[in-house]
């Protein structure tokens, strides 16, 4: 197995006001290609410690990738230092700087600096990364028995750069193809999915799966690399199909799409309208509705009904039901819902109200405790959760997520809605 | 100027599957003591390559601080090397072991394992970081004109150890202690603000000062270290004075409280209703108020008017406004705020309607054209504003922000409402 290192130049990441995100993403990208990261270093821009850093790097691992230090000033080293690093020279690459000249022309018509032509020069025996996205070229030079690639610091540059050039770059290094697939599951604990998914993962080495848990969520990514392209994807789709039969009733995205792109996709495609009704939440449902581009498609009004006076007059609430049962109660959560449905004449009506915290829990409704109500096909479901009591931003995202993962199988048909193990 | 490196061990940093946020929140505190931070490094849990880090982490800087391997299991290695690396031995203490046995029985009243005994041992010479928030305690060593500290990796431990134990260790080896303070500035941007604040920074090394833009916003840190915390408050305060009157009228928050907090809090000390009417935002206005806790004292209900019929049925804008003028206008924003405010029967109506993008622009109204209104005190304002177009996140965020703003200052009685520089 290739190992490599990861050499980030940048003072600013060193002063602590810049998260380096470039380092996990770069790693992930690694790690699908079957290669071993082992070493992450951040150093600023100086010259001695750069060197230092590449000679640890180079000595340590088969592969080094640099990132940042490649810009047009003086302080800028990250390439003289490869070249110096590696005996090479620097050379002019026209290529690079006819793409400076159109890309500053692009933005406003301006023209490159002097400082800007030292972006254009490279090692003589680098394969080049032409850049369409920013000015910065990057290269891979590969002597010696060591690879080492450099691409720009800034995010975006950097993974233009990955994509393009640097996956390729090794996969024709290994002589081999790479195809990757990332499907997303709710309603299933990381650890419990890779119990169920043991018996497909278990023992082999290619394609490799790994799973990536956030609240609630858990995104697995299933790599091969294999002689071709078309091997490697069959390799992926034999494992994901496997996958799929065993708990593909969690699988909501076989695209690594997230769960309320989903569900906006999905309602567009059958026609529906959802109105919301929100009490806890206080608007983050529809707000992530409406972060869909198009969503105008599917969602014409919401109702945050954050008071009980709210609730009676905007969603028909009645009063018997808050003094008897109380704002967080199944029937509320039913009326809510059915009531922003007959509200909006919409299609589908969720609703969610509960305890988000830190106050207001009791015994009998500790923080966490949430109804969530839905209006849809004639009929109202109600389901209760009692999350536990991470704090309110995440008893929220939490609401956010089953109600879309409710809706998602309501308008499927694939119940019981609330299906979680 | 002391210098320091950072050692962060742990193999899931390297899979890519987490972050690394501790090395820039430590580098961010240290700098504020007056460390510089040479070098981050990242490293898996094994031993030879550990060393390796150590080895050059100590050789190169002053100050090395470590993060992760102080668990239970056999992986973690981080004190034993370290141990080795000094020439210490480890010896039990007892209590690090009695804390941590309280902390189990806290938990469910569960007891350590025979593994979490090995995390009671410490060097012999350290000084012990006993640990509140978790098992694993943490150490300083300050040894052969080194020193050397180990903190738990998981972000809540880390910063706890920091806050409790590291900068205070640092400040006390200085033989001088740290203030800091951090302030918040809305509506202007980040180079404008250095520009203004030069003539009370410039050419001093104390106070530091150091800013943190993000989008709209920009945090300004003070800090200081002076033989007394005293004389390092009075220097702090005198710098913030100083910036107060240059740039006070953008300071929201002397804090370091978020923007919407500000808000919230200033509404329940003038006893002010707020209730919300977004287009564009969807939402997000509403979500961002109601995830402070306690804002039902000042939010009952907000309207997601997303469709013209929204507009129309629940905040009563004319249907001769929508059709002469459109649902992005100064009339339209203005007859949302109003109708808002009187459905709702609140003191304070806002709202929001523009184009997030990424389609629905057009040469008149780009995308990132926005309406704001306010309805308040017997009149109605609107602030029209023309965001970047730098996506549909950025800018429904920075319309939250703008409208947050545009509630503070005139709560505040401060005018111009917009003012932006």
């Amino acid at each position: 197995m290739p190992t490599a290192s990861l050499v980030c130049v940048g003072t600013e990441l060193l002063f602590g006001q810049t998260i380096n995100t470039n380092a996990a993403y770069i790693s992930s990208e690694l790690q699908a290609l079957g290669v071993s990261v082992l070493w992450h270093h951040t150093v600023g821009d100086n010259p001695s410690r750069v060197r230092q850093t590449l000679d640890l790097a180079l000595s340590g691992s088969d592969i080094v990738i640099t990132t940042g230090g490649l810009g047009p000033t003086q302080d800028d080293l990250t390439k003289e230092l490869i070249a110096e690093v590696m005996g090479e020279e620097l050379v002019f690459d026209k290529k690079a700087m006819d793409m400076m000249i159109a890309h500053f022309k692009s933005f406003g018509n301006r023209v490159p600096t002097k400082n800007n032509e030292k972006q254009a020069y490279l090692p003589a025996s680098a394969t080049p990364f032409y850049n369409e996205v920013g000015t910065a070229p990057g290269f891979a030079l590969n002597k010696n028995g060591k690879t080492i690639m450099a691409i720009p610091g800034p995010p975006r540059e950097m993974r233009y750069m990955m994509e393009k050039y640097v996956v390729p770059y090794l996969s024709a290094l290994a002589d081999s193809a790479l195809y990757q697939q990332t499907f997303r599951t709710f309603g299933i604990g990381e650890s419990r999915l890779e119990t169920e998914l043991l018996p497909i993962i278990e023992g082999q080495t290619d394609p490799t799966v790994a799973t990536y848990a956030k609240d609630g969520e858990c995104a697995v990514r299933v790599a091969s690399m294999r002689p071709t392209a078309a091997e490697a994807e069959a390799a992926v789709k034999r494992v994901i199909a496997s996958a799929a039969e065993i708990v593909g009733e969690f699988i909501y995205s076989y695209e690594d799409k997230e769960l309320h792109h989903v569900v906006v996709d999905l309602l567009k495609e059958k026609n529906l309208i959802i109105a919301t009704a929100e009490s806890c939440t206080g608007g983050e449902y529809a707000q992530s509705i409406t972060s869909v581009p198009g969503a105008s498609l599917v969602f014409g009004r919401g109702f945050i009904t954050y008071s009980n006076d709210a609730k009676k007059a905007l969603l028909g609430v009645g009063e018997d039901v808050l003094s008897e049962y109380g704002a967080v109660s199944e029937q509320c959560a039913a009326e809510m819902a059915e009531g922003a449905r007959l509200a909006a004449g919409s299609d589908i009506g969720v609703s969610i109200t509960g305890i988000a915290g830190p106050d207001g829990g009791s015994v009998e409704k500790p923080v966490g405790t949430v109804w969530l109500g839905l209006s849809f096909g004639g009929k109202v479901t109600t389901v209760l959760r009692v999350f536990p009591n991470r704090g309110r931003q995440y008893i929220r995202r939490m609401c956010v997520l089953e109600m879309h993962d409710i809706v998602r199988r309501a308008v499927l048909g694939k119940g019981p809605l609330d299906k979680r193990i």
